[in-house]
């Protein structure tokens, strides 16, 4: 048994086959993206050296940047103490991993005063990430 | 509606209630846990200023810390862009998120050559962890 299958078989998929897997920037530690992974998505992602995903809305493998050219290099990669997450540590080309043109996903921050506020700019228009 | 009810509104919970809750050490950067909230969860957490999860294997409120005093004050709370995903940037007391007593949960690291290796001490032994 190679050592990809070795890591894959210590990962408990939920009952649709998927797991939760965290992007973090392996510069600046900045948490990029939580998406999910099922276990075809995870050996290519450790072949390949770049994130892929499985996407729910589309029941496919995505490999991230396929489309826009933000593509993830994977630095590190680990699994939680009880194997139902990932974490990998990833060099994010274009500087941006959300759709919305952002660097993170995560840009919606609670407000006390204002309930939510879009902490992160749009760094480039959707619009030209995806008509290149 | 008050703005912790604004900001739980725009949350998308799965079909069993939950969403996916990141910790992340407020000043180090580092991933500690992925773990669940429901929305009761959600606003305690809110409302306290301290992580409290749903424990899917005991099905009821976590309060991170209430055994362990492990607790993990919140700094910052974002959703992502599509709203099923919760970041929370936290000072974990005691500096150990994980039941095993290291610092995080993700210390199981993919290596090429070996397969899983374990990058991460154990800072406390679990049994002195519950047994205070």
């Amino acid at each position: 048994m190679n050592h990809i299958t070795h890591f894959i078989d210590q990962v408990k998929f939920n009952a649709d086959g998927l797991v939760a897997a965290i992007a973090q920037d392996a510069e600046s530690g900045e948490v990029l993206m939580l998406a999910w992974q099922n276990a075809d998505s995870l050996r290519l992602t450790l072949e390949k050296g770049e994130m892929v995903y499985f996407s729910r809305s589309r029941q496919q493998l995505w490999h991230k940047g396929e489309s826009s050219g933000h593509r993830q290099i994977v630095k590190n990669i680990a699994i939680d103490c009880d194997g139902d997450a990932v974490l990998a540590q990833v060099t994010q080309i274009g500087g941006i991993a959300c759709h919305t043109g952002r660097k993170s996903c995560f840009y919606r921050q609670f407000s006390p005063a204002q309930g939510v506020i879009d902490n992160a700019p749009v760094l480039k228009d959707p619009k030209a990430i995806y008509d290149e």
